[in-house]
């Protein structure tokens, strides 16, 4: 479990705070491609848990620092103890992390520059949004080294149709920001130095609407998605008779009525 | 349950009828956008209820009068009664007529023009088939007003991918016609002024089909894609054998074979 | 069962290997446009199951000979027999078939031109690749004879969305190439001209890769698209520590560490 990064001292992930609630996660390992070695895994689940619980918190950015958004697993650190019972433990851990990104009731924009590779890509396609710049590519390369990237593909799978989504397993090539946005796998493309103005756009639609339509919302959307029709159509019934009680949306709902807006206490 | 509506004694819903088996039925709340208020929603439920028992019916085409297609749920008629057990009625209600368009025999291609918004969208995606003039636009728009489109996603997320869709519901945003088609939320996109010979020509193609093997096709195709692919296949083959053994298939077949026209029943 | 084909002496199904490992099934119907007759179903099944288990295969390429790739079941022969248990074994054979594509470990690539129609479509989508010539088409096109292609659109529909799948199933029209390859029914289009060097690109990008990487993510692949995202992670998770104990995944990724190609043996 050696750390390769020489940078011990330095945080391996920063967090920034705006006055609307926005918090931005900057994977901090730029010499490694942001790579996702256990300390960065486990930081990362301890922001996601940290973010989750904050109500002041409304809209998570994650993001990497230098060239890359993320190039996946840290290699080194992989392949320095090859038992099967480490790597079972390491990608449950791995999958805990991502999961908890779809499970915390905010949303979480992924902001993706560079590289985004193998679990670096499974990131991009857990987020519930992403907005990359027209220079960002993503592969699952795994198989380029012999490691197919089966829980890579499960998130990417559920992102992009099937037959696009196996040649990217199978052949490990790039794509390109483009090809991502019209397959699905992100939200929105623009120039570099639009990046962050793009985003914030995005999380400032988000920062506008009451945060526990937001949350239920969230929650139930990945609910619904696998259950048959009937029953998601049930349980989405019942999740807005809930959010309709809301004094948000009864207000909202009569701000509309009255033609004027919605006045909602800070959520 | 006040009916905001001022023309009470108007129809809320028309329907016409062409020789070939089309019958189209048409919101009629122009100054409400089609608001669906629970009289509408009601007319719609017993007209699909109406048209699915008639043999004569091929084709249900869904239109909107007006400036729009339909603008969701009557907010109006929602607010005066803020009480739980009334939201979960009015949202089983509304799901109840939504599920009989997948339902019903025939297929059911909703004609699109102005804006299709929350359960109006919700509309689109739920009709076997859509047609869209090129300027109309789609919106789950209800976060605005704090109220998430929770039963609408369910719809919008079996048309489109995850991130869109997510985006929709959680931006609230428009899309126009294009990015629908695009996205899989419309069929076809064609100017205003063609959309109801655009209609026309999909519904006649249809209508040129044995309205067995659509309605065995249709209903089969629902069922199928809530199974896991084994047993989606098992039941499709036998759907498809007993379609075989129909005398349209059987006589379908032979003149392919003999090179002429099929010599259909009228069916 | 009587066999419509003048040619009975001539194979029904060629087979061509290259020393990299891609074998090459060729239906050989011209005449018929490769309609797949009871015999040439369990051609390729037979076909299908002695490449699954030929450990020197590490690619399927399936292509037609004459005009078109496929144009779907002998129709001639499914009409001699006009009988329910018939045409029930009939569809369960070809469903073996298929479903041997997806559970066979080595990836199995179409190269399609001309026409793939009705089960000829079918095949395209039950691929795990699919390289088309500009001008191929195709269509689930039964419904113009009467017989709704059912068990076809349980394949189109796992790979279009839903409303594409539908209006091309109840409609029967053709959609070219291009359409095919933006909505996820194609990986790559290039000019006739250039197709089987697509295909051996494609073929020889996944023969650099271990064949226990591949089969493993590939069976993998399938199996978690039924599951819930939980559970699917968790057969992944598996799968992979799996994955990563092969000596070629370790080699690859010591390789990559080392800044060096991997040394693989011959697989």
């Amino acid at each position: 479990m050696a750390d390769t990064d020489p940078r011990v001292s330095a945080p391996l992930l920063t967090e920034s705070r705006d006055a609307a609630g926005v918090a931005r996660l900057t994977m901090n390992r730029p010499e490694a491609f942001n790579a996702l070695s256990e300390r960065l895994l486990d930081e990362l689940a301890a922001a996601f848990a940290r973010l989750a619980a904050d109500d002041t918190v409304r809209v998570v950015v994650l993001a990497g620092a230098g060239k890359a958004f993320c190039a996946g697993h840290d290699l080194r650190e992989m392949r320095a103890e090859p038992s099967h019972d480490y790597y079972r433990r390491l990608f449950d851990r791995c999958t805990r992390m991502m999961m908890a990104i779809q499970k915390m009731p905010q949303p979480v924009i992924a902001r993706v520059h560079g590289i985004a590779t193998a679990a670096g890509c499974q990131l991009v396609a857990m987020c519930d949004l992403a907005v990359a710049a027209d220079d960002a590519r993503f592969a699952v390369s795994g198989v380029n080294l012999g490691l197919f990237c089966s829980t890579p593909g499960v998130a990417l799978s559920r992102n992009l149709s099937r037959k696009q989504a196996m040649e990217m397993l199978l052949t490990g090539d790039m794509i390109d920001a483009a090809t991502a946005c019209a397959r699905g796998l992100v939200n929105r493309v623009v120039a570099p130095a639009q990046l962050d103005e793009e985003v914030a756009k995005l999380a400032a639609s988000i920062c506008a609407k009451p945060a526990a339509a937001v949350a239920a919302g969230k929650g139930l959307f990945y609910r619904q998605l696998e259950m048959g029709i009937e029953a998601a159509y049930q349980l989405a019934g019942q999740t807005m008779a809930c959010n309709m009680m809301d004094d948000s949306a009864l207000e909202g709902v009569q701000a509309f009525i009255d033609k004027r807006p919605p006045s909602w206490r800070a959520s």
